[in-house]
């Protein structure tokens, strides 16, 4: 690990390095850092790929936890692996945690994954006086609607959601508005706190919104950090955003 | 600008480039984000001397405004000049926009920066129910002491007092409690907001608890992101902290 690069897909931040690697919780957070490391929402190692894709991607949250599952993380991957010569663009199947994922590199740079499939739970819960959808994007996520994300408590009843005893592994929380075919929202994630976008909360607002308009497929959800698109196409759900290179870093010892 | 350091002092972090440069607000800014960019407390550019000093410091806050003086930031760039060999280490001068300083490079690392002089003004203004002493350390300080600066309104009043009309340039505002020798305090910074720690800030507070104890020449200060030294000695202040050299990184175009 001593190069690494700094990247992010829709302010979603990452350092990212050449894997595989198995590093300590105590280094990942410190890497994490943002004043005394390099800073970011998460460390991803990237290296080819032996169980059947051409790439595969490891994730680490800030806190040094392991995350089963991250779409902005997972368009970093690409681009870090078809920039570093790992791969060529085009379309490619990558390993997660999750499993085998199918991404795009498309024409203008920006970069699809297929994050399905996605599980939406037919039933809602109520918890401190609104109904939650519950999604699973390979990861869990609690939807709410709202009428102005901008001001809904998400920095005070994330944090409450995402320990509930309904979620025993937690959840990451989001706050949707709907207005025809755009989605707007913030997330909270689970063991990080509010960011700027999580690629599966932006499919999992999407998918929930989509039990009540199931005649509309393709989906423009603006997190704070920037707009992205999710697609819904024959079982399979795309996010396409971009996912962009910042700098390259060598650690000075 | 195609390469940079990233370096800290106490948690006070910087983007350390080589100068002369005269780079747009926009730029700083873009640079300074902490997702988009490489992320800091503020820009250092660091070149030869040509005005009576050894090296030349110039300094951006975050939010692209300049700054008089940044003492973490002062022995930030004395380390990026012994370690890019414009300087060889011992004592030596710094052009900084508020004069010349003389830093001191010391056996187990640290750095000692002159901080001086620093005029305490004899009367302290009375401010939202709180007597403050007014410290200019070549950029505006207000100090008050507190029992607790861990429970202190940093980020409520610190920002009002920030602006307050006794302060037409702005000011930034220190929170401190004073047992024997040692000094706990936090910080608001100009234009930055709650840092984790302001080497100009740890004078200032120092030298408004000097009024009271004038026996004592040497205080050990802790901000939150570490514990340095404040040693008046002759008309001259020290300030003796860290000054780590993080990662070293290039643009990605």
């Amino acid at each position: 690990m001593t190069g690494f690069v700094k990247m992010h897909g829709l302010s979603n931040d990452f350092v990212v390095v050449d894997g595989p690697i198995d590093p300590d919780p105590a280094e990942v957070r410190a890497l994490c850092d943002r004043r005394t490391g390099v800073g970011a929402d998460g460390l991803l190692a990237v290296s080819r790929g032996t169980a059947g894709g051409a790439l595969r991607m490891q994730y680490w949250n800030a806190d040094g936890s392991t995350a089963e599952m991250c779409g902005n993380g997972l368009r970093c991957v690409v681009r870090y692996g078809v920039d570093r010569g790992l791969v060529e663009a085009g379309e490619l199947m990558v390993e997660t945690p999750v499993g085998l994922k199918a991404a795009r590199v498309l024409a203008d740079g920006d970069i699809s994954v297929d994050l399905g499939p996605v599980r939406v739970h037919q039933s809602t819960i109520e918890l401190h006086g609104r109904p939650w959808s519950t999604v699973d994007v390979g990861n869990p996520h609690a939807v709410t609607f709202v009428p102005d994300p901008a001001g809904a408590p998400v920095t005070t009843e994330g944090p409450v959601v995402e320990t509930d005893r309904h979620f025993p592994n937690g959840t990451n929380v989001e706050y949707a508005s709907v207005d025809g075919d755009r989605i707007v929202m913030r997330v909270w994630e689970r063991g990080v706190g509010e960011t700027q976008a999580c690629g599966t909360g932006m499919v999992a607002a999407a998918a929930a919104a989509r039990r009540s308009h199931p005649e509309i497929d393709r989906w423009t959800v603006t997190v704070p950090g920037g707009t992205g698109a999710v697609e819904f196409d024959d079982g399979r759900v795309w996010l396409t955003g971009p996912a962009v290179t910042v700098f390259e870093g060598v650690w000075a010892q």
